[in-house]
């Protein structure tokens, strides 16, 4: 979703001469499909030496979780044999590498809010190879193979499409549906608080962080996102005020233990400084993150 | 030498019944040499499922700073594959890993002191691998498949034996030499504050993290290790009191830019509560580090 996202906004800017799209899994036909950690694949990538490689190649969550060989395999094999193509190019080849990573590095007890200069203690599988992802980056970067920027992105929300089963889809979901006239469900207390930014906001931070100063950055090359953090209420009462009472009571309250245990070991609330500081941007506010879904997906 | 003091403490320990050691250098003759990185070697290790696994095996800093590709091939690939391996045996087994990690997986600028959650910013491809082997010995140890603790060491004083040119070398040559009535080089000002243990006290860290309870440690699997704080100066009026002026007079100050760059960027104190709450104990002053060489090694 975000590559595509990235994709159409890439495509309008006068600056982008020339765009490659890979990805892993066949979405469309004009996206060469590769798995970046199979032999030789990442070679072939970087061979006509790109400016900018976004990588957010990955298997999310709830596929890490599942499958462990799969995901240290995409995200972790994947992501170091990516930088070490760029490596093996030389000759002074050494492109801005934008990595997403997530705040899924982060895992509970968490201070309120949490600072830029939190330890990164995952609690899930992609959590850690997002993490390890941060710390190849650094390095490669620090060594002067890349030059390498990773964003925490924050919970993107409202996903546009169809529900998925990811842990977080209903933070998402109760939004969505009601404004299309379906029923979500909300499998946790209206007092769970989380950390959002729009899919056109997580878009503007790859775009931003493509061009932005290396120096100003200095050695610790990741950053967490700016965002908004917002409880479930508040998410509620922001739905209320676009879609009226009659949106809000399309969302059904189905406590779920698996999903309540999974989110209270997911952060609520940073302080983004250093972000700021830098440029990234996000919604002021959970009532911006649902109108610029209306503007983006419902016009 | 850390594993050979280990292995000596270990021999005295009655609770001990088997103890293979294995070794990626030619050490002695009853030591097995492997190269944990080599296919099937890590599998051949944990074959007949030890109950305790001490990881200390590594490229140390300078080397991997020197040689890229060696350091992340033992320090990274190593570790993977040796908790791959113990995965692969199945059947419940899930042996306690005692993981050597080090001070060197924080990169400056610090608060002071610096607590149990700053995040691991390495400025050296050693710190980076060894914060690598704490993601992956913490996502190992949540999903059942070993019983990790990783131990980030302080830097090791008084080290025994010849010179080295590691960059933190001076830290011990300056006590060591002149106790042995040899000159000592000490390449960066006095003021300069480092975070220290002997080997004793790291061997007992060691030791305590294979017996000590899993489920107390909770999800951060890597504790930092108590150490003195000292600064040179400390270190020199330590020195005084054990071999007097005379051993003080063998100090030539000879300074050393690129020691002094590399060394500003180590730590100088840590608040290490975790460890300590966990009955961690390390020396309580430099005198203490000091006394412990003399104990040890020259009587």
């Amino acid at each position: 979703m975000l590559g595509r996202k990235l994709t159409e906004r890439l495509a309008r800017d006068a600056s982008v001469t020339e765009l490659a799209l890979v990805d892993v899994a066949a979405g469309s036909a004009e996206i060469d499909v590769a798995d970046v950690a199979a032999p030789g694949a990442a070679a072939a990538l970087v061979a006509n030496r790109p400016d900018v490689i976004f990588a957010l190649a990955a298997v999310l969550s709830g596929e890490a979780e599942a499958d462990f060989d799969k995901g240290y395999r995409v995200n972790l094999d994947g992501t170091r044999l990516l930088l070490e193509a760029i490596r093996a190019v030389g000759g002074g080849y050494r492109p801005r590498v934008v990595f997403a990573s997530s705040i899924a590095v982060f895992g509970a007890p968490f201070p309120d809010p949490i600072g830029d200069d939190f330890q990164a203690t995952p609690l899930t599988s992609y959590g850690t190879q997002k993490a390890i992802g941060e710390l190849l980056l650094a390095d490669y970067t620090r060594r002067g193979f890349v030059d390498g920027i990773g964003l925490r992105l924050p919970t993107i929300c409202v996903r546009p499409g169809a529900p998925n089963r990811a842990a977080s889809g209903f933070f998402s979901g109760i939004i969505r549906e009601p404004l299309n006239g379906e029923d979500a469900v909300l499998p946790v207390p209206d007092d769970v608080r989380h950390w959002f930014a729009s899919p056109r906001a997580a878009v503007e931070f790859l775009v931003h962080a493509a061009a932005i100063d290396g120096v100003a950055v200095g050695d610790r090359r990741s950053l967490t996102m700016p965002g908004v953090s917002a409880t479930v209420a508040e998410q509620i009462e922001a739905l209320r005020r676009v879609g009226g009472d009659e949106a809000v009571r399309r969302i059904r309250r189905e406590p779920d233990e698996t999903i309540m245990r999974i989110v209270s070991g997911w952060p609520g609330r940073f302080d983004t400084r250093r972000a700021l500081a830098l440029g990234f941007r996000a919604e002021q506010d959970f009532d911006e993150i649902v109108r610029v879904h209306v503007e983006d997906e419902l016009s």
